[in-house]
């Protein structure tokens, strides 16, 4: 593992164990056993180091969605594949993620803060165009908001970051069945028999209201 | 409003805008216009004033939860009633749901720390029972793990602390809606024809590799 690499490695765990604003290059350094002033051979700053760490996640995550919306699949198995595409990056590069999820809003460098952001909308982007693809091919209902759709499934996805624990919760081919289940066919169970009469039809007051 | 309450209002506003880390008390004395000394008269630390922030949103969330698992609504309906009970926080309170939800796991004093995460412990549990309970009527699909059905929806919602805009994104109802639809029937058209013939049979090397 070069030097570089390894500093990478160490600040990814301690500032995934301690959050980015409260580790120094001092925190880092000692995390490596080198001195504070070696850091800055290969790095810039605190920043730089972060962005470096975010960034080639970020973008991998990226390509393989963009990968994903130009095969030939039909929608409902990019829509899987493109779920698998974001949790199975937890598997290896689970620090990674968790540090890229929690940390990107609070990059001090406005340059660097901007070139992330960049990355972020366009994946946002590819996945509202997965959706509008699947509606223009009437396989997605028509009447839901791409937009926020894209943003649901991501909220699924990302908010891993606060629960996910590589050594404790249920394998990601789980998850992934789990989140696809519940994006692609709802979780209410087709067969069920409708419940018996409710004491008053929904959202009846609210509905009178607006009359 | 009293003094009490200004600084909370003040703090919020601050923590949202620059993030708890990079904010001093004296940051938050120059936001109300006071001096420094002043804000300890009401509050211990800058911790303090953040677990006063986020504790009574986070608890009002698990109380209204908790109404609606112990109503008599069926369970299709307490879903979409959970799920407005969340994100209906959003309106009034934007700004205290978005630092509860970006800043929990970094908060200095431990004891707060832990007092905050029981809250949030508590509000998983109940969610879980939600869906747990919705399958033992056979409304909810059997199969799907309830806990992860949870992580999943309170994804969803919590995400929204990193892409809501009360100016600029569609109404809290319309969103509602649709996360509803998501989570409760997907967004996979029931009445849509099955695609054309795939390029290759789904999973297959995988699975003759697993042979």
């Amino acid at each position: 593992m070069s030097r570089r690499i390894q500093i990478l490695r160490r600040a990814t765990e301690v500032f995934e164990r301690q959050g980015v604003n409260r580790t120094s290059i001092e925190d880092i350094a000692n995390a490596v056993g080198i001195k504070r002033e070696a850091i800055y051979y290969y790095f810039k700053s605190r920043a730089d180091i972060l962005l470096k760490i975010i960034l080639p996640q970020s973008t991998s995550l990226v390509m393989g969605l963009g990968a994903i919306i130009n095969s030939n699949l039909p929608a409902e198995e990019k829509l899987e594949a493109a779920i698998r595409n974001h949790l199975d990056r937890f598997n290896p590069n689970y620090l990674e993620m968790t540090v890229a999820l929690r940390e990107d809003h609070f990059l001090e460098d406005e340059g660097k803060a901007a070139e992330l952001r960049g990355v972020w909308n366009e994946y946002t982007h590819l996945w509202t165009r997965l959706i509008e693809d699947g509606q223009e091919q009437g396989i997605f209902k028509p009447g839901l908001d791409a937009r926020m759709v894209a943003n649901g499934v991501l909220g699924m996805c990302n908010w891993m970051s606060r629960w996910y624990d590589p050594g404790k919760s249920i394998p990601i081919d789980k998850i992934l069945d789990i989140f696809f289940t519940m994006v692609a066919h709802g979780i209410v169970d087709p067969g069920a028999k409708p419940p018996a009469a409710a004491k008053a039809p929904r959202r009846t007051r609210k509905a009178a209201a607006k009359d």
